[in-house]
């Protein structure tokens, strides 16, 4: 294996590992290809440690006489401290955790060699597809159509090969269009509103420029969304500054004159850097031991990341208003339409739609809109909020996410069929993964990789009997009531299950409701069993 | 009644009630001597919304035209509207429910005219006394006597007739104590550790005043706390250039040289008027509307309430501490001994005493420690946060001992036996409540008035089985260890149960609570049952 080349120094004895929530302890330290494995062997119970290297955000080390310490920040926020007896030992070991925690090529990454004994390559790949929702959905068969003109992502490269588009637009149509939007992204339905027929689309950004060209084919597929009398309603992510302003490099909006059915409205969402470093400032804010109620509010505040929680609720909130209480169509999209688009319209598709919202559902929902409609995963999540490295195209959208569910789940604890859990689950794994399911940025890349061939399926995976119980929400009671989320900064919260897992309240919680769980379980085979009799 | 001569309207018909949660509806409004009822017939369903008059804590009238508007904020932060036709009724109803809602003479108050069925006078009054507390610890009878040189409350207005005191010290001594402590306020025991035999006791402040004035008896009675060769720690709640200042008005601390075995440490905790501008700083803050996340955080830091939960109870695990872990007797003292020090003493026995965490435990720690250990409650809870009422004795430190309850509980979900339904519950009843327990500012007060005798007493009637139910914490595990919280500022939370109790929000999460606690005791019901075939 070529990663051996990388390994100088494979295996260390009296190594002393600190991590949080334990106390120090000795044993060796093995480096493979992929992982870090520490192993205490003292007093007759094992314990062992094993760490993907690419879970490793940054590393310092340090060495001082005969040995040195090696620290280790970690994408899921974990810090570790590694003591290592000998100068040269450790100077080696970090050289091999510095190269194989960062290589680039996608298919020596982990998921391509993890083997499990009770999954099989052959098993089904993914629960969601464009294809399925529509063969799901009988009612758009009247007026939508599947259309493949993406099959060889020819037309969008960041789109799967099919795509759900109003039956009166043709392909070449769609060619056209998809050249008049950001990165090909052309408008595709995502979800459709059994109660009352309106639809949620997704584009990219429309390329009028700075000399407003206008494209009929584009005009047109709006158009034929909505029926003659109708009007639909675009939410731009982006202030109507920023939209503004997108006409000099290219881009732009929808201009009443041509679209005269579509009502626009702006609603600024933080993207890109801005949303990165305010995830660092956060974890820094966290971390400040000093023990200041009022600088550890300061710095929360100054972080931002409620407020952008916030920002995504209430805009979600807004699209779901839109769709669900005024009964009308609504096309979403920013600039690039990877990002805040997909978070909005995946947490309204939560407000609204009771299917999304059991285990299955939510996971075929992520599937489906971050997955499939290319979220460039891979440039988002190289790196977390620890690493000293400079910042290119990460972002912590999808972790914004997840938090705004997070605080879905804290409001509605009984109308979400996972539990929070889950949610940290999903945190961990679109950073690092032994599944294929977060790598790459698209669908095509994906494909191109054989990714959906030579890796196991993180949402299969999560459904198996065992994987299922420890996810659901034992409290879960469906309800068909779409469920509003309170946004009044008064009422949202910091996720300290993420924010602050590897404190020692954080593990007093999670043992709680380990043992919660537990006990409502156990109580319900009770009950169910006195019924049986 | 002599109630009526205040009341010159009592019934009004057509009057609008606009109250949060719920739409506005139309019906009749009686004031009598202690209720204001507003009852609804509307479409065959009654409903009636009864108001103690003493829930008030301010009332606002506008007149226009031939009918006004009474806008009344009442002490459990609810605020309701009343829209009333006819100027003169309004001006009416207004005028006697500011009369009505702030008669001073105890004896008119509701508690003495509340006969409810289901209770008797003759019921015993009360869990818990210091008679009761030393009966119970047989391991006080070697080293401590109960005295009763109070019994007619002439040494100490504000404690209660007996005390438990060092065997070796008698009760002309204790006299002499008494004169040297604030308000007669002699060192009491109210804790012993049963695991290494330490105590907790309280007291005033003593009063060496500028003079450095010394009382032998004092100092014998602290010495004769603890063994030859031992130490003992004084917990002083104020700051040491507080306690030094307080010297100037007749006050003062114990001296290293005249207290040789007692190390002092002083904890600055905030009391009084800057307790109460607090409180009334955060409500404002929780009732802001303006959605705005960055203005909400900085209004919280503002309002410095957190930072009072976290000095609260790191100060009280620093009392823990000293008694549990390094095992030494300690005195806890700020200047009257009848606020902070109740505060700390209170949660470190739920810190350290499984005894005090089940709800029987609870309520007669309560009782122990606020109720007869003399905390002004009459002063303390006038008024609440919504008053326009200049402020004299009012501070919510009642109110902050049940935030930090609430902290534990948030904490440890399994340890206590009680629910945050109980906290809210207590909330109110501190500041309003149809029971004698919290009426006057000491036992002398209340026995004087016969409160005893004529009133029914809140926490027997919380342990009669529904009440009981309605308040135990389904989850309860009792555990032997000590319940250390975190007092990181990342670990404490707003209590938004009781801060944000009036928002859709809080109802929200209340129902759910409701529902989990419904299932929880089914499934418990269904497991017995089974387990039982």
């Amino acid at each position: 294996m070529e990663f051996s080349e990388h390994i100088k120094t494979a295996n260390v004895a009296d190594v002393v590992l600190r991590q949080p929530l334990h106390p120090p302890s000795r044993g060796t330290l093995c480096i493979t290809g992929h992982h870090l494995l520490f192993s205490d062997r003292e007093e007759g119970s094992t314990r062992q440690v094993l760490l993907l290297l690419r879970n490793i955000d940054a590393i310092e080390k340090r060495v001082s006489g005969s040995s040195g310490t090696i620290t280790i920040k970690c994408k899921d926020l974990r810090v570790l401290q590694l003591d290592i007896p000998g100068m040269e030992q450790c100077l080696n070991i970090a050289q091999s955790i510095e190269t194989l925690s960062s290589l680039d090529c996608a298919t020596k990454m982990y998921p391509f060699f993890y083997r499990p004994s009770e999954l099989r390559l052959q098993d089904q790949w993914g629960l969601s597809s464009p294809e399925k929702y529509y063969n799901q959905v009988k009612e758009l068969h009247v007026k939508w159509r599947l259309s493949t003109v993406n099959r060889n992502y020819s037309v969008c490269p960041s789109y799967p090969p099919a795509a759900i588009v109003p039956k009166t637009i043709d392909d070449d149509s769609l060619k056209k269009v998809a050249k008049f939007r950001q990165g090909g992204r052309f408008p595709v339905l995502c979800y459709y509103h059994r109660k009352n027929g309106m639809v949620i689309m997704r584009s990219g950004q429309p390329l009028p420029g700075a000399n407003r060209k206008r494209c009929k084919e584009d005009e047109d597929l709006l158009k034929a969304v909505i029926d003659g009398s109708d009007k639909g309603y675009i939410i731009d992510t982006r202030s109507s500054q920023q939209a503004m302003q997108a006409r000099m490099t290219g881009g732009g909006f929808e201009s009443k004159s041509c679209y005269s059915r579509w009502k626009r409205l702006h609603r600024q969402m933080e993207r890109g850097k801005a949303l990165q470093e305010s995830l660092i400032k956060l974890v820094e804010a966290c971390g400040d031991e000093s023990n200041n109620m009022d600088r550890w509010l300061s710095k929360l505040e100054n972080s931002k990341w409620l407020s952008h929680v916030q920002v995504a609720l209430s805009t979600a909130g807004l699209l779901a208003e839109c769709v669900e209480r005024d009964g009308h169509s609504v096309l979403v999209h920013g600039s690039d339409g990877t990002d805040s688009t997909l978070l909005i319209s995946t947490l309204a598709q939560l407000i609204m739609d009771p299917c999304c919202r059991s285990l299955e559902g939510f996971l075929a929902l992520l599937e489906k809109e971050w997955i499939l409609a290319g979220h460039p995963f891979m440039q988002r999540c190289a790196h977390s909020a620890l690493s000293h490295a400079r910042l290119q195209q990460e972002s912590p959208v999808f972790l914004l996410l997840l938090d705004c569910v997070w605080q879905l789940l804290h409001q509605f604890p009984l109308a979400l069929g996972f539990s929070e859990a889950l949610l940290l689950r999903l945190a961990t794994e679109a950073y690092v993964s032994d599944y294929g399911t977060f790598l790459g940025n698209s669908h095509r890349e994906r494909w191109a990789q054989g990714v959906m061939k030579k890796t196991h399926c993180l949402f299969q995976a999560l459904l198996r009997p065992n994987e299922r119980e420890r996810y659901s929400n034992p409290l879960y009671e469906p309800t068909e009531l779409a469920i509003w989320p309170s946004v009044h900064p008064q009422s949202l919260q910091l996720w300290r299950g993420f924010f602050l897992r590897w404190t020692q309240q954080a593990r007093q919680l999670a043992e709680a409701q380990e043992e919660i769980r537990n006990m409502v379980i156990e109580w319900g085979k009770a009950g169910t069993q006195s019924m049986n009799k």
